[in-house]
């Protein structure tokens, strides 16, 4: 990154004025590094730049832009060397492309892969088989694979052949496949060096294999990887066919991914998938108007619940001071709950059947952090001079409304992901909102049993 | 995942009775696995299996058990046993294992390590000299070097040798030192296959290698070993001298910890460290009661504000209806802009220097969606039959309120950030709170305006 801020503006002038060197620079600077750099071009002078390249150094370049911008630069380059770039990308990043690309465009630049690169083409078909978050759409075709009968030794031949081809991700692993596609187990390249080379590679290869299913869903494929510390993992099918691996760099952006998307549902925003700058604000404005209305919206029901409390406030007006203080509260303590509840659902250490235990524990923590908020807050209601029976009605509400809170908070995840939603829905504003309106009715269910008899008086003469 | 639930019983069964059998079933069963039923024995029962098993053995499943269950373990395991685990645990994690454990039982197991194994409690001194969470405490120093004067051939010997060892975690990359430690360059395995073996390493090692400072954060590591897709990186320190090296699978572990934290702290939780189950309700109440408390002080301001305008609200009691669904209003959209921005931050997709975007951006939403909502919210005052006036006043609070929470919302984590802090401290709940205050404020001094009429006359007459 620093390499890039150094060469930028020079590497840009490069760009513009000599592309054909580019081939050279890329031997020296990272393709990451130019990927930066081109970002900052404008569509036409970055297309440009792209055709004039080799396929396979622009393919390095376009395979790391962000999907928006391989959008926005495929019709500017044109069909015939786009699909040559697009032949030259990493499986899984080419099949990206092509889900993102608008159904026309794909269409027109997956006939002309078809002739400029057959094999890139097919495995476009197969990977966009699944579903986009999905083990198959994340998977590479290009291995290495052996029959069980080869030796250790042959192995090694095969996978220096494969080291050559650039194509090939990853080379560390040996598949070692039946005639039929069937996974018998992976030799490492590891315990390949370290076997006598006449060694038969099926003994020297693990056969309890950690396998994903080609349905599942990618975050799933990235906690596993994960789990065991693997650099690939085999994608197998519920037939017990093996259609290909998945590498670790991939599920690491996954899991940037991922965690952008919960991030932002967690705010109450629909995922964005371009970087923040890169998107515009018409589009940020479609992703976040629609929750925010649909919040607005819930929220109307404090105005209704308060209204229908009209006379109670109107008898004593202070009751109406300690709304925004009781109902934030309460939001607080649930965005707390929810927060652990959807890192722990995400991360795999809650599971739904564990809800009884959420249950209890969040309740335990409610009832002493409540009791703990009730000190503080007696004592800043006497201090407003507010009185003794005022100072009960906050207490035993903050008791009620941060237990409430942190069971709602704790319970909502679990009960969207019951329902197969995205625990992250449960955004905090979204919990806040629901407590707001349920907190106002403990407020003032409350108020009326301990101000039972300041209001009895009130309804003779207003009290102030 | 599978598999450990599959065999769960019976294997507990197994680690009972027949701990000698355990590694044995260590050639079956992956360790990450048999961790996991580990985790369900209690102290006495792990402690007992872990003591039985080779030290080799015990070092795979003990490195993969949580932090807390860790502390609590070695104790129970004995000084003696527990540092020849120790000494077989991967650098990094037994690293980890010291800073976790209470300095009087770390100091005692060192002093235990540097008789069994003097080399790996140097390893745990010079990692120990890097804070927690920076690149120096994460890396491991065994890897696979070799002098720039040896060939292709030659190098492929020591990778095979350095293969055979367990302790070095990586054999995939070369690093090519000269004799006083200084990087010259790194060449792949695939690399040194793919070449003549009597090529000279340095014609075919890369030179322009991306390396981290040992004191650089963690989180910032994980970052560039996303955006480069290496299998490790070089820890190299400002005197340009080769530390060691840092491996992809720790960097998985490292986005998966701090995105726990990103997300406990969103939620206004004190990030916790253990998984949800293993961590008592105390601990949970202390990492919550502090910001909940704080947060709840802060709302203090909204009782002060109303008193503040009792007046008015006495004057037109309708008024207080509207409070919650403005602040809460105010208090959503704030919570989306701070989302993207934190998370933009987080990726390094935003920087400081951007204020006045992210302002100039934040302030347009802010608007166009409190336009949104002020249609509807007009339509349902004019429902509740509050009249044109009070249509107007929410019509307009609305714009305001939403535009000042995105600009809030945006802006906060940038300043927070600017003060050296974590920007994800400025959580929804703090952004919610500080909004609710501000909302409050705005929404009276417009009412003071669009009503100056009617408070005009209700101070003659009250209105309701």
């Amino acid at each position: 990154m620093r390499l890039a801020h150094l060469i930028g503006p020079e590497l840009r002038d490069l760009l513009r004025n000599n592309p054909a060197e580019v081939s050279e620079l890329l031997d020296e600077v990272h393709a990451e590094d130019l990927a930066d750099v081109v970002q900052e071009l404008d569509d036409d002078e970055a297309a440009e730049l792209l055709r004039r390249m080799s396929a396979d150094d622009a393919a390095d370049i376009f395979e790391r832009l962000p999907e928006g911008r391989q959008e926005a630069l495929v019709e500017k380059i044109g069909l015939q060397p786009a699909a040559r770039i697009a032949g030259e990308m990493a499986a899984d990043d080419r099949a990206d492309l092509f889900s993102a690309l608008p159904e026309e465009v794909g269409d027109q630049l997956l006939e002309t892969l078809e002739r400029v690169d057959p094999e890139a083409a097919e495995e476009v078909e197969e990977l966009s088989k699944w579903p986009e978050t999905s083990a198959g759409h994340l998977m590479t075709m290009q291995y290495v694979s052996a029959l069980p009968s080869v030796s250790a030794g042959e192995a090694l031949e095969t996978v220096r052949r494969k080291a050559a081809d650039e194509d090939v991700e990853m080379i560390y692993y040996v598949y070692v496949l039946t005639a039929d596609e069937r996974l018998q187990g992976i030799a490492s390249l590891r315990d390949i060096l370290t076997a006598d080379p006449r060694t038969p590679i099926s003994d020297i290869m693990r056969e309890n294999v950690i396998s994903v299913a080609p349905e599942m869903d990618q975050e799933v494929v990235a906690r596993m990887m994960a789990k065991y510390d693997v650099q690939a993992l085999p994608v197998i099918d519920t037939q017990g066919r093996f259609h290909g691996i998945i590498t670790v760099d991939d599920t690491i952006d996954v899991m940037t991914e991922e965690q952008t998307e919960d991030v932002h549902k967690l705010g109450g925003v629909q995922p964005v998938e371009n970087p923040y700058f890169d998107t515009t604000v018409w589009t940020l404005i479609r992703k976040r108007a629609g929750w925010l209305a649909v919040l607005f919206v819930g929220e109307f029901f404090t105005g209704t619940a308060l209204r229908h409390y009209d006379g109670v406030i109107a008898s004593v007006a202070t009751l109406s001071y300690y709304v925004p203080l009781l109902i934030s509260t309460g939001g607080n303590s649930g965005s707390q709950s929810s927060s652990l509840i959807i890192r722990g659902l995400a991360v795999g250490e809650i599971s739904i059947k564990d809800w009884w235990k959420v249950l209890w524990r969040e309740a335990v923590q409610g009832v002493v952090m409540g009791l703990i908020l009730a000190l503080v807050g007696v004592g800043r209601v006497l201090l407003w001079g507010d009185g003794i029976r005022f100072a009960v009605l906050i207490g035993v509400t903050l008791v009620f409304i941060v237990a409430g809170g942190c069971v709602i908070g704790g319970m909502m995840p679990l009960i969207i992901k019951r329902f197969g939603l995205d625990p992250a829905t449960s955004s905090t504003p979204f919990i806040a909102s629901l407590i707001d309106v349920i907190g106002i009715l403990i407020y003032f269910s409350m108020a009326k049993v301990v101000l039972a008899q300041v209001l009895a008086q009130a309804s003779v003469a207003p009290v102030h």
